[in-house]
């Protein structure tokens, strides 16, 4: 059976899409921690981090780079966290996450928005790609 | 002023050290959320993980899964988490966690470890590498 993050990317559960390419797929966590609270996941599912070969794992280290650089242009916060956990859904996903204090990456502390601030925000994190 | 990730670098503040190369740091968290917990730092001192340059950043990804597959050969864990926050101590460090629940990946629980229990992980994780 596929994921919920599979089902994503295959479009099969919308999402607001921050940015794709062959290998990977980012989009906005719809329950954030934080405003802009982005998801990064390799299109494979593999389940932990460390099980992905060491070319999927650097490639995915250095895309989730390049969308909290762009997420940095465009979020107020003190830095862009990252964190990978994974307990809950066996497909790795890196969170990224926009930083003011420790509570916004302790994941218990939940920011509703807006449709239409979740679609403004994704296309501003891609615009600054 | 040095961070005190440097301090313990330079040998200054003693650690429980797990791997070393010429540009990276790691040991264990002195004040850990699980038995194992290690954080590893670049030896350079840069405040915020998405600052480092390319060829660090992703040398420092790759370091750090080394010593995640390490520990998952040591700890008996659901699986390897990690975590780069930095609102504490402005010099990058990445946690690696041993995960068995939400809980040890939120700062909030910490274990307490004696003398010779760092030592002997510290070690294990190491042989390991």
């Amino acid at each position: 059976m596929s994921t919920i993050f599979t089902k994503i990317i295959k479009g099969e559960i919308p999402s607001y899409k921050v940015a794709e390419n062959d290998k990977f797929y980012a989009f906005l966590d719809i329950n954030p921690n934080a405003k802009g609270h982005t998801l990064v996941v390799p299109k494979d599912e593999v389940n932990k981090l460390f099980d992905l070969d060491d070319t999927t794992y650097n490639e995915l280290m250095s895309f989730s780079r390049n969308i909290a650089k762009a997420m940095e242009k465009v979020i107020s916060c003190d830095r862009i966290g990252m964190t990978v956990i994974g307990l809950e859904v066996p497909h790795v996903h890196v969170h990224l996450i926009p930083l003011n204090a420790m509570e916004d990456i302790q994941f218990m502390k939940k920011v509703k928005l807006q449709h239409e601030e979740f679609e403004a925000i994704a296309k501003a994190i891609s615009n600054n790609l």
